[in-house]
């Protein structure tokens, strides 16, 4: 099956936006991405989320939630934390969180 | 000077999330991009944009603008609008837009 974008969800919903550039060094970070991956689908009202990443440049990461309660839970969520954290000392030169209310959404999707 | 996410603006302010993904047929569209991203300037009330792209894969477009009419204008720019039905016609095998209001935001820059 081909990649395809994430479909647009029922509005309203909460998006939220994650820019990076991460460092050279980066022990544990694959892991820890895979791990998180997993760990926000335990969250009730988490919808999915997608990530693109320019080679030696900028990653995006677009997570999508029903509501405030359910980010709340991931943004609090403890072993989420402990990774925010790490990823503050050692994996991210730079980033920038956008938290967002989607109020319309609409998609395409090619006939073949 | 290396690369680094767009900073988090004052809030409120208005965030359009575009993932994509291409045809692999796509003349026209390197050209028209660069033009895009030339004509978004001039509308007031433009905050900027940043994009990521996993090479074969997803591609998101993160647009700032600071209100509704700006995101208004750029939407209904004529040229701005046939580039749009060139993407359905042609470069886009799918894709999904999520238009947000961004109520909180914030960035972190490692200190060298």
């Amino acid at each position: 099956m081909s990649i395809q974008p994430l479909p647009a969800f029922e509005p309203p919903y909460l998006m939220t936006v994650f820019t990076s550039v991460r460092t050279g060094e980066a022990p544990g970070y694959a892991e820890t991405a895979v791990r998180m991956a997993e760990l926000v689908k335990e969250i009730p009202g988490y919808l999915g989320h997608e990530n693109a990443h320019t080679p030696g440049g900028l990653s995006i990461t677009v997570a999508y939630f029903r509501d405030e309660a359910a980010l709340t839970e991931w943004r609090t969520q403890q072993e989420h934390q402990r990774a925010q954290k790490q990823g503050r000392d050692e994996w991210y030169d730079s980033y920038t969180v956008h938290v967002a209310t989607v109020e319309r959404s609409h998609g395409f999707v090619r006939k073949h």
